[in-house]
């Protein structure tokens, strides 16, 4: 019996999940997380804008807002997003669900079953599952250490058809490869699309976390050009800047796209949750936002860092990887063939773990690389860990 | 130039929203939405909860949490949905961003393009919407004052080919036609599913809100029955016992459909919001809950008396209705060929409001009818706006 739709039928839930479960002791080391120290969130501020709301703030709170963000927060966003340099103007601004919310509902707008899509590999798995979920055809495209290989891209843009109906990138402190894209690599891509009317989605969820001021020219946004002839959906999220157990992320993108996203969201959960909405919006406009997370890059640079000096350290010489210079991972890259779920497995007998390199190949393949993070460890844990991770990679690939 | 996917091409906006659009009068009398009165939220309960928080649980609210949801949610929400008879043992249990996600999962778990699905006529919009976002056939079965319908759903049964992929309904105070559900109806559907294996999505967003304690035996559940060779699908929601802005809701399914609705939940938000859980959790645990719906039990009785008594001294005689027994809403029938949407430009002039038929009818047709919801006005309010409604009734079908 066709019990289930055919978009799901083939759904399973990932080896790296069932792996991860086997790590349950309690003082495990974890490297895999993805997500804010608890320790850093700002709680003595989030207790000063609970007792700063009014009854009437309050009933807000509790109540349904519109489908596409509570007016006050939608200003309030614009206002730090336009100081980030965005064409809020000509653009605009729904409030999602998180900013995967925002990705699925472009990837529900723009996929019909079997349509290709351009992504990077190693790629964010919380957007290739929305892909998926809307049975895309992921084309991937490698990522250099500046950004996607273009000459790989111009040549699965002669020879994909039908044409993309998007591409997908990561352009600031990538999930997992912690990259960030050179301004040349940026220009190039756009120089590519704009000849096909390809549209970008342009999901931004870490550039906050920049360790070196001196990065922030050859950061600058696709979005933030505000390219003719491309249509540029910019996503981003509250849970670097503030706590992703609200559940805020955000998407600017041109009318038309606009239009088609809200009244897909209308159908998904109505609206984000008004409670999360108030405090996310008077964090920007009491300005905490700008103290926390001045506060918090200094923290992950400390972590960074830290972690970058234990890798040297500790590493075999034949794995490699790229210094990060903000977000939350570091990439480490294996002799070719390396098997990184054998050395997981090691690895979580000597009390720590990772996230394996295949997990985040588009075509679940490539394993010989693994993601090392350091946003939910201090300092101390990290030098603790890394001496583990590099015993359990030369068990398993040699001295 | 084929941009978007076939599935949102044809979307848009709704007429009645544009209409709504005009009534922007500051002091306009609304029957037509379908939240909760803000002056009805536990504000004093909800600052009591946030000050018991700890630290610990301040850091949860702020950070990811399981896709599923909270475990001390799901260990409260289950004795609490254990207390109204279901079955959570022999099945599972999965918080949602509000129920209309968990009703938007199901319809992703199980829609292929062009499948029938069973629904009511009306039906609820916000369920209608997520059929219609994976291109469902709607195949509507007209409400009775006891519930669906039975010949015509037998007839509907017989001839839909392919076999439908689920009915979908709601028991108790439907929205918008205000009825319950006889327990000989349900027992008469649950004969005709269960012979062809067709699954139920049961959407009990309303049942918290009874006005009449003896009206408990009529409204038991289909899920609390868990009848053999049925997969019912249970939904239900805190928008109405605690708040909407929280955007939590649950389903309580069958092992098989919850791991399918849980890959499905991971790519469209992750998780819900950790806050909203932090509090409901609480709400119960403290048995907040318990106080709270009985009061406004009470309030939404009072109002409902209101809103009967007001129609019954001031509307035409052809017009008849349902007397609700519980919920937000009164349902009206005009008489036949009536035209809601010129008694809606008629009322807005008179400064009130309320939501045409065709809104909720699946086959976007039938507008001799009305929703006057009676949740979001005082009594006084209700007294005043309904001889308006009557007055615009009268100058367009006679005196």
């Amino acid at each position: 019996m066709t019990r289930f739709a055919s978009s799901v039928t083939n759904l399973r839930s990932s080896e790296i999940r069932d792996l991860m479960s086997l790590a349950t002791a309690p003082d495990i080391i974890s490297f895999a997380g993805g997500m804010p120290g608890n320790e850093l969130f700002p709680l003595e501020t989030l207790d000063r804008i609970y007792q700063s709301l009014t009854e009437k703030e309050k009933q807000t709170a509790l109540q349904y807002g519109p489908t596409t963000g509570l007016p006050s927060l939608l200003e309030s966003l614009s206002d730090y997003l336009e100081k980030k340099g965005l064409p809020v103007k000509s653009n605009r601004l729904m409030i999602t669900t998180g900013s995967l919310q925002a990705i699925h509902i472009l990837a529900k707008a723009f996929i019909d079953p079997g349509d290709p899509v351009l992504v990077e590999n190693p790629g964010f798995i919380g957007a290739l599952s929305a892909f998926r979920a809307y049975q895309a055809n992921l084309v991937s495209i490698p990522l250099k250490e500046d950004g996607m290989d273009i000459d790989q891209l111009k040549k699965r843009l002669e020879t994909t058809l039908p044409a993309p109906k998007f591409l997908y990138y990561t352009p600031n402190f990538h999930n997992p490869a912690g990259i960030i894209y050179s301004r040349k690599v940026k220009q190039e891509m756009m120089a590519l699309l704009k000849e096909r009317e390809i549209p970008v989605i342009e999901d931004d969820a870490y550039s906050e976390l920049y360790f070196y001021d001196e990065d922030l020219p050859e950061m600058r946004l696709m979005k933030a050009t505000d390219p003719e002839g491309i249509d540029v959906c910019y996503t981003g999220s509250f849970s670097k800047i503030l706590g992703p157990g609200l559940r805020l992320g955000w998407m600017l993108v041109p009318d038309e796209i606009y239009r088609k996203c809200e009244l897909i969201k209308q159908s998904i959960d109505a609206c984000s949750p008004s409670i999360s909405q108030m405090l996310a919006d008077k964090f920007i406009r009491r300005g905490d936002v700008y103290n926390y997370t001045a506060n918090i890059r200094e923290e992950y640079k400390k972590r960074g860092l830290a972690m970058i000096g234990a890798l040297e350290a500790f590493l075999p010489a034949y794995v490699t990887f790229e210094k990060p210079r903000g977000g939350f991972y570091t990439w480490l890259q294996l002799p070719e063939g390396s098997n990184a779920t054998a050395i997981l497995k090691k690895a979580i007998e000597k009390g720590v773990v990772f996230v394996t390199g295949k997990t985040f190949d588009p075509d679940g393949i490539k394993n010989d690389c693994m993601r090392v993070s350091f946003c939910n460890t201090d300092v101390e844990t990290i030098r603790r860990g890394v001496p583990l991770i590099a015993e359990a990679i030369k068990e398993m690939c040699g001295p």
